[in-house]
């Protein structure tokens, strides 16, 4: 009973915490409805170690894997990409038998056998193969492992991140990096299908080494043997994507990769992929409409079903009813504006939002809440946090912000009991909401930490549009662009471009998949004078634009898009942690590659080729004097 | 009569000698079974300006696209992606005609109107809206062109290659373009649907940002702000396909974008694009057969018919039989050693090497002759050329070189008549073959050009193989890799890698089509052993690989694959005259972009950021001693 079960686990469910929600291997293969036979051509093997059957029974078989496991002194566990097969080989075999039992695991092997039923009470029904085992004729060893790896693959305990990142190579042969990376290709794959073959999409590839982008992202410089001058790599096709419009492609798309030096984030990597898509002659509901489509089209059938159209909200609702525009609408209920009812109980400008969770006091410890107050604190300073594990239905402790009919409305509103939850947060309306919103999903997440389920299983998409165009930087106080400056403004407020920018919305849409926002786009603006207005409010040199802005003028039709961030979108669809778990080489968050080193020192030939030279910022300065 | 004939010149064949060779994009879009409904859903336009026909007539349709002619005051032509159409309006809308009629080409417009019959005179078949011709009910104006601009797209003379670099975005409003851009996707996505759908391979996006390549080509470097340390762009997924293979992933490809710093070549950019293949459990053969069978699942039907398996020739064949691994098999004939058949004539270790253009000389004027015997002189310092356009058939030309009987049995072999033409070059066997392949194809150009056709007008694909695994660098006499060095080499040939090692074959195939090298590739070495061996033998520090000799060590299948250069082969496909005509924007030969200016100055905020200081070669060193 040992062999067979325990190597489905291992194979399928190697951590049942982390791979609970993976899809099975073969679950996906179903949907990709791939011949099984199509990965046996041009290849030594005559069958994957994932598909024999009773079906098979007699027939000489080669395959070729790993060694996953030797055990009782006659089975050995035989592991490719597409699942297991155990093999047995007869005693009567003993030198063959002597000399593979004493291979390391993870060597690599072509066995050459017959497929035989296995015993009726040592059949594994949860494994594709596991009615029959190999009898093993003979085999070859094609490679030799060392005899300790960095870390055992076939181990119930799943390697650190670090190391696996590291040895990317053999974390690489888990079945859950095998399946996100089978899944992603999958998805993509699909998503080109649709866009090609349902909708005459052009597939356009664009360049990496371009100019620096203006008023962008930081983007990385590549040195020349110009000397002096350098090439940006772009942070997405979005001038391109452009260009092939005003040159007449009507419908682009490009799975393209993207590059940006920005801050350490644990969804964001220096180089990154997205789904680029541009047509002309269009407005934001088509744009809206054929990504629904694209992303009907490219869903994977064995994950909860997906309805489309998708929810809607204005940034404004988005805000006012969730407190951020990434909400998370499978998180019940909502936050609510109760600053009329409360009447002048409070001083303006504050405004007042409540959120109850029903019975839920008990998870509302003492450290939970000193963790929100913390939160609270040190962000928001205009916003103040009351939370309160309802024990009476008095609120007593509201009593010096509210009047006794004022905590008796809420009360009511609230329908609250015993055992509720109330969260509560005044102050400055922009922060107030934001930090209930914030504080809300925080309390959501203890809650099922501690193991309650609060979010319904499911996928809940929703768009968020009607962005303003401009926002005042925090920091910098400064007026930027919300989105990028080639945003069409709304046309119903272009009137306030010049008097009052902050009321101009712009025609931007972001996709939201449970609180994670996965792409977003806009109507461009096509007509130069515009253009050049917004460059100049946003105290952009337009000189460094030069290129775009005569295209526009060269007869550039109307025309929108948008992108999807590939590495998260298909992150969620995995149910991964981390982006790092779909992408087959990541990077830390400090763009370090572990496995080679990268970056690293480069030759003085190179510095000398490319007329650079490394400096410490503090010398630069003493270097030039001298 | 005008109008019909001369639009449809000018939108199909621009140019007749640059286009005549093009494919109509009707002829394509029958090859893509693209419903021409699908580009017609989520956007503005009723039906595309490609598509109307006599079983439109009476439809109200709303068109979008380029104002692209007027004439006659009363008739306008609209130009999209998908073709053209003639708009008429009626001289009692006296107003829009006045305003639409005194828009500058290039404005882009929404038509509104009714599809009717042209007059049977005015009709043109060869257009497939050449039946019809929209009545203008009203029109929109999205947005005006400049009055004058760079160049007219609906010119007989085509821009000049610089001019439509620098416009890039108006020169992709040519057919040519568009259609070569249609064709790239197309061969693309349905070498992806064959891999994919047929082949069970998985699509996985390796890094550009890595570290250097110890003995490959140069690479671009990129300062991060870590200081002193910089990443690399790598050249090729070579390694990640590798590593890939150890880490279990059964078939993987890619198409990726590559970057090589390397001399300018008019069939080379500084990022290019290729379609990267790697497999597990695979010899020679597998992958050869797999790539033919993935160019015949990808070959458009409108193309001269594809035959595989294609042609083998071994390296030494290849060199022997058409001096050069590059054969373009499309010109008939070959080229003969004739050493043995002369006998003791020339001395030792020359060899000869002759081929025939029967009735050619005509073509080898003096002028030709000096041309090349230049080229012989300045390149090949080993062998010798004689050009001979027959004028009797005694041959004495070559009485110093050759007794009487020899001159005889060559007029014989080769069954010599008056008018044909006889290239002989003799020297050191490398050269003399090398040189005599290189006038041959010379030669041929020279004919074609002068309007005799050569070449059937066919693709002609042949296989090289059996490479020698190491050549001797001519400049620096030091024996390098051929291909690169991870290749296997031939195991029949492993016993001289010591002793040897110049007569070690690799496992190591070229693809060529026309004479063209598209793609390479090799079975890897998978034992670590052998690698760090061939490291040594080529002075590669295989420190700098250690995590790929590591992963060799962990249980490496054996494995092989190919990468193919898509944007020559799309171009060979598209019969383009460089890879600049496939590629949306692409650099001139020294890395330009000459629509934006890139590469370009940096800020010193950027230089500061990533720790780099420009410096003038000449002053390194003075800066340094300082």
């Amino acid at each position: 009973m040992w062999s067979v079960i325990s190597c489905f686990q291992l194979v399928c469910i190697p951590s049942i915490k982390l791979y609970s929600q993976q899809i099975p291997s073969q679950q996906l293969k179903e949907e990709e409805q791939i011949n099984t036979q199509s990965v046996n051509t041009f290849v030594y093997r005559t069958h994957t170690c994932g598909e024999l059957t009773i079906n098979d029974i007699n027939k000489n078989v080669q395959l070729c894997g790993w060694l996953q496991f030797k055990r009782m002194e006659a089975f050995i566990v035989l592991r490719d990409s597409y699942g297991v097969t155990q093999c047995i080989i007869y005693k009567q075999k003993l030198d063959l038998l002597k000399k593979l039992l004493s291979l390391p695991y993870e060597s690599v092997l072509k066995i050459t056998g017959i497929v035989m039923p296995r015993p009726k009470h040592k059949c594994n029904p949860n494994l594709k193969t596991g009615d029959v085992e190999v009898k093993i004729e003979s085999y070859e060893i094609f490679n030799l492992a060392m005899s300790k790896l960095p870390f055992n693959i076939s181990n119930f305990n799943e390697a650190k991140e670090f190391l696996q990142m590291q040895y990317r190579y053999l974390a690489l042969r888990y079945p859950k990096l095998q399946n996100n990376l089978k899944i992603r290709s999958w998805v993509t794959m699909k998503m080109r299908e649709y866009l090609i073959n349902q909708c005459g999409f052009i597939d356009v590839v664009t360049p990496i080494l371009f100019r620096k982008t203006p008023g962008g992202a930081q983007e990385f410089v590549v040195p020349t043997k110009q000397l002096g001058r350098f090439y940006s790599l772009t942070q997405s096709p979005q001038q391109f994507k452009q260009l092939l419009m005003v040159g007449g492609i009507d419908r682009y798309f490009q799975i393209a990769q993207c590059y940006r030096d920005e801050g350490s984030r644990n969804d964001r990597q220096p180089e990154f992929t997205q789904l680029d898509i541009e047509m002309s002659f269009v407005d934001q509901e088509n744009i809206i409409n054929l990504t629904e489509k694209l992303i009907e089209n490219s869903w994977p059938k064995f994950l909860e079903p997906l309805q489309i159209p998708f929810e809607r909200l204005s940034y404004e609702e988005a805000l006012e009813i969730y407190g951020t525009d990434c909400p998370d609408l499978r998180i019940p209920g909502r936050i609510y504006n109760i600053s009329k009812m409360i009447g002048k109980d409070l001083n303006k400008p504050y405004e007042v939002y409540v959120t109850v969770f029903p019975q839920k006091k008990q998870f509302l410890t003492k450290s939970v809440q000193e963790q929100f107050i913390n939160l609270s604190t040190q962000i928001f300073k205009n916003a103040t946090l009351i939370q309160l594990g309802i024990s009476d239905l008095k609120l007593e402790i509201l009593k010096d912000l509210f009047s006794k009919s004022s905590r008796e409305k809420i009360t009511n509103f609230f329908n609250l009991k015993k055992n509720d939850v109330l969260l509560l947060t005044y102050g400055l309306k922009a922060e107030a909401r934001q930090l209930l919103g914030k504080i809300r999903v925080d309390f959501t997440n203890v809650i099922e930490s501690a193991g309650e389920a609060i979010r319904s299983c499911v996928f809940k998409f929703v768009w968020i549009f009607d962005f303003p165009l401009f926002a005042i930087n925090n920091k910098t106080k400064v007026m930027e662009i919300s989105h990028h400056p080639f945003t069409q403004p709304h046309p119903d407020d272009l009137k306030y471009l010049c008097t009052d920018p902050l009321k101009v919305r712009g025609l931007q849409y972001d996709l939201v998949i449970n609180g994670s926002e996965i792409g977003g786009g806009s109507i461009r603006i096509h007509q130069k004078d515009l253009q050049k207005e917004i460059l100049k409010m946003l105290n952009i040199d337009s000189s460094e634009m030069f290129y775009l802005l005569e295209a526009l003028d060269s007869g550039a039709p109307p025309h929108g898009g948008i992108a999807i961030g590939l590495d998260r979108y298909i992150s969620i669809i995995c149910k991964a942690s981390s982006i790092r778990e779909v992408i087959a080489f990541p990077k830390t968050i400090d763009g370090c590659d572990l496995m080679s080193g990268a970056p690293t020192l480069i030759s003085e030939a190179d510095k000398k080729l490319y007329h650079i030279e490394t400096v410490d910022n503090n010398t630069v300065t003493k270097v030039a004097v001298v």
